[in-house]
């Protein structure tokens, strides 16, 4: 179909009663990269973000989960380093598919039902 | 299971290859509200949104299609009116369509996935 070329953009996010941002994709990136690399200090290199701004917002979500997801080592030398609890590695893992999904039928309901009309 | 109540939210829209936003919920409503009311005044009115705004964004959004959405009546007294094109009422449908399909599915994805884990 003609037309500009447009592109699909969706955003699914866990909020609690109060209206604050419970999880969403930034904080799955977030724990899967504590998770993956075993610090919070590694997560932050790589995502670019500071060790605060992390902690700050798995910190929210634990509270307003009412679960821990992370736990702390205590470090020698090399100052510890974090990794999920169960429940932790379980959203990570839960939440990617549920994205993933979301995804998926999102593109495939647009093109079904607009793409003789818009060029997707 | 346990834990705070949590609602889930997900949000749809097209951007061109500039990343402006095409389509999205608002439009919608106010596309749809156009073409029930047969007027931009009265869609105003009804969603509390200035002449100016919904003008500017469908203007936008027309822009950024290529084709035109909306047909401006010549008014008398009554000032005219408009009425959507047939893209324009297609573009309506079938987005209410895709939008309650994705809302479903968000659901649907989060229940089976998470249920058992979050209070969702």
């Amino acid at each position: 179909m003609a037309g500009p070329k447009l592109n699909i953009r969706s955003k699914i996010w866990l909020e609690n009663e109060e209206g604050e941002v419970v999880f969403g994709l930034g904080r799955l990136k977030i724990l899967e990269a504590v998770g993956r690399l075993g610090s919070i200090h590694a997560a932050g290199k790589e995502l670019n973000i500071g060790y605060r701004a992390i902690w700050a917002r798995l910190k929210a979500t634990e509270e307003r989960l009412g679960v821990p997801l992370l736990i702390k080592k205590k470090g020698g030398a090399a100052g510890g380093g974090s990794t999920l609890t169960p429940l932790g590695e379980e959203l990570v893992a839960q939440y990617s598919k549920v994205q993933k999904e979301i995804e998926d039928k999102t593109d495939a309901e647009f093109e079904k039902r607009l793409g003789d009309y818009l060029n997707l």
